[in-house]
């Protein structure tokens, strides 16, 4: 398989904009061939039609037929092997293992959600029977499920080059659901968007599914992304990475003559509270397993803590732990050029607001990279100066001293929404701080008790999501089976004859799905 | 109980602002009294600030808690009697028998989420047991339900001044998930949504709930409901209405700092489509269904049928045998002043545009009516100036006349966002017609096979939403048991001590739900 650089539209390929752009090993500043064409408006406006076009033979699609297509892309992504793992690395400077463990991730999230569609409750049916008898009118027939919304535009993020990008979890949901997806390459792995786009497509071609079903377009502009949104047969968007990216989409979503849904995940600091019995218990220990976190992946998780809140004495204590641990480590590379940069300047502004301190800095490393950094500041410092509340992108962490828990508790309730909040006590603490719990849940999407924040389970309970500005909408989830509801809407049938139904919504319900019938779940 | 026409802010009453509008009886554009005060800034922002104060205890009450609050509502409202029942009459000239009807509709509806929450299942709790021993890393036990999403702002309908208003289905089902709600009442009815908002503060003061769990704002011009959407602590919005201040507050939230949820349902067209095989059947009977359904309620139904579209001769005879029953009724009062000069000027408009025949006309009535009108026009007029296709509120339905199949295909494709479609057909048309109902369902969030889309059943299977511009988001119904969903958000638990769970998510599930645990949906 030789890389183009081209668009794949539906089964075709097309390089008519120009060929501006190309992946680059962030470690050398070195670009890897070939040279990117960016898309161009007619090929935007094929990408979309192929969709639309696909929809309808697609979602009416066996059940069946579409998990067995998630499960050859998986199989097509395994059949990639080495090739995919070197481009990679090449493209975003992470190491072999963890893009092999990201990729195992990518096959695992496509084999759940063939596993969600094979079981089949998902589609969330319900039927109330009619009765003709009834006074005044007669009661009509009504029967519901969850059905595609139509072609949903997907954009890759730079930090998961596998399981947030062309084939991750977006991509897995939307194609589950039977929706097409239109996917908007991020400009920092473009052949590794490609391998992947292509063995998309492969697996549909071996399904015989519509073209159309899945199209892949590069754009290192905005304006590709944006013309996407605004398309008028896009019908929903998912999105991972920046706030003021996702904002501008979501901006473009409201303001089309029919708005359409944003699913938005655009990060956060995600706040860890280390209360008085916590860090007594074993600082070191504590200290070990946040700063590990801290810089996980270079600190380019979107679940990575940015913000450390500790009570008392213990905050400096903390500090000084984790700055010390900075101190010894070294630069890592970051996941594309320019990124260092960004970085840099917002570790400076950072370290510029009066009032905070530079407790320890990694070792600097060659151009592209980034070094741990531990911040610390008081709560006062950090009401007035709100943007050391806001994400840094890369393995920096500021450490509060909060003097008591009502500080601590006005910190909290000031804190914009976040993914995860992360509170480490002992349960005496837990009873006494009631009311920061309360403040801490309405924050987030998912409260940890101990722990570190990065590692997000793809299982059924996750819920990856936050209040504004952590997601677009706090009620979707990116993670886990319930992302297939992002990218579905009900119908309802009333009085449909028998043949005309869905499997799902038969009497005889020969899937054997949970539904709600006459007011009671049940298979039967 | 004496009206004061004062806002209802938490368990006071504010006259701030200037008394500057009545209720008004259509019928006679006779002032009711007393006078309204609209709502100022200061009184806004008590009622939102309540609202928020009030959110994390209420949210925190036990279920069964928040549901004998719901039934106390109800209880209030059929205390009410008679003068609710005149007053509503007074305000909107429905008749008594459909205002006792949609009363009954409003206790049922409080009741159904009273019993929602009785049973316990929709928080859609799931939980992941955590695995200390699993390989590299272990597995953290997580735990997800459905919590309330934080205060909501409810817009009361015109057209169902109980059912669609101060505690219709918005409220009730935002005060089921937990939310506190502020009502922006409708000014076509104050008298009524005071006497409802009494009865709400009544039962919540019995209920010993926290001050600000329910309030209602009284403000006749767009300010007072874009000063409420645009409020901090608003969390989503619900309304009824008409397409264009849907979209007005769709925009206002959407360009808040921090987006929020609109849930608008703004009507449409409701086409019902009639091939050959039903039109053969029985016209005249058919004809009297559609003339009903298109009449009912003055014709000021959300769901009323204002397109009917037919292939062949039968659009002639079908217009024709609706002209005829339009022709032979009387104007019926509309709901509140001004509505019937919009009518008048709506009905106009169509007949104004070449190619359109007036077909029937009712005799006219007192000023402030409406009578039935009956257009006929072809389906190339119809594409020529798609205003046809679009709402006129009240009794007027367009007769389309489709020469054949294709041309209906490429109506309907055509045809924006309905919340309903009806096909009348004969088996036989429904083998024949597979592309339309593929293209009807795209269009809808209801399809109806034969019968009339008014008289929307209040069941879990209803979806009440369709595409924009029927509503804003086509995923969220507005009737039926899954309304509760717009006004709820996931909340993840990570390892956390099992005496901080939520009942629904403790191990020993003390209500019995149905939860999905480790992959399989139990209630054990």
């Amino acid at each position: 398989m030789e890389l183009t650089g081209k668009q794949l539209i539906g089964y075709a390929e097309s390089g008519e904009g120009p060929a501006s752009f190309s992946g680059v090993d962030p470690r050398e500043r070195r670009s890897l061939p070939p040279r990117y064409f960016a898309a161009s408006e007619a090929e935007i406006e094929r990408a979309m039609v192929l969709a639309a076009a696909a929809f309808e033979p697609y979602r009416r699609l066996p059940a069946r037929h579409r998990s067995a297509f998630l499960r050859a892309v998986a199989r097509e992504i395994e059949a990639l092997g080495e090739r995919l793992e070197e481009r990679a690395c090449a493209e975003t400077a992470l190491p072999p293992g963890r893009i092999r463990s990201e990729r195992l991730r990518t096959t695992s999230q496509l084999a759940a959600f063939a596993d969600l569609l094979d079981e089949g409750s998902w589609v969330d049916a319900r039927i109330d029977h009619g009765d003709a008898q009834r006074k005044p009118q007669p009661k009509p027939d009504l029967r519901r499920m969850k059905v595609a919304l139509g072609p949903v535009v997907v954009f890759g993020a730079s930090n998961f080059p596998l399981a947030f990008s062309v084939a991750g979890g977006d991509t897995a949901s939307a194609l589950a659901a039977g929706c097409p997806v239109v996917v908007k390459a991020h400009p920092g792995h473009p052949g590794t968007s490609e391998l992947i786009g292509r063995a998309v497509l492969a697996a549909a071609r071996a399904q015989r599914l519509p073209e159309g079903v899945f199209s892949l377009l590069h754009g290192p502009l905005p304006d590709t992304g944006l013309a996407l949104v605004r398309h008028p047969h896009a019908r929903a968007v998912g999105f991972t990475g920046s706030a003021r990216a996702g904002r501008a989409l979501m901006d473009a979503a409201a303001a089309r003559p029919d708005p359409i849904p944003v699913h938005a995940e655009m990060g956060s600091v995600n706040p860890v509270v280390v209360l008085p019995g916590a860090a007594d218990r074993d600082l070191e220990a504590l200290s070990n397993l946040l700063f590990a976190s801290c810089t996980l992946g270079g600190g380019q998780f979107c679940t990575q803590p940015g913000l450390l809140i500790a009570v008392g004495a213990e905050a400096a204590r903390l500090a000084e732990a984790l700055g010390r641990r900075a101190e010894a480590a070294a630069a890592e590379p970051l996941l594309y050029a320019g990124l260092a940069d960004a970085y840099a300047a917002g570790v400076e502004r950072l370290v510029a607001q009066r009032g905070v301190e530079l407790v320890g800095r990694g070792r600097p490393g060659p151009e592209g990279s980034g070094a741990p950094v531990v911040l610390r500041c008081s709560v006062s410092t950090a009401l007035e100066h709100p943007e050391l509340l806001e994400e840094v992108f890369g393995p920096v962490t500021v450490v509060i001293d909060a003097p008591a828990a009502e500080t601590l508790l006005e910190l909290v309730e000031r804190l914009p929404g976040q993914l995860t909040a992360t509170l480490h006590a002992a349960e005496a603490d837990l009873s006494e701080h009631a009311p920061l719990l309360q403040a801490l849940e309405r924050k987030v999407g998912r409260l940890l008790f101990g722990g570190v924040p990065t590692g997000v389970e793809v299982v059924p309970a996750m819920h990856h999501a936050g209040p504004y500005p952590a997601s677009s909408d706090v009620r979707a989830t990116s993670v886990g089976s319930a992302a297939i509801e992002r990218f579905v809407r009900p119908i309802c049938y009333q009085d449909a004859p028998a043949a005309l139904l869905p499997a799902e919504l038969r009497d005889d319900n020969p899937a054997g799905i949970l539904r709600l019938v006459n007011g009671t779940w049940t298979r039967s």
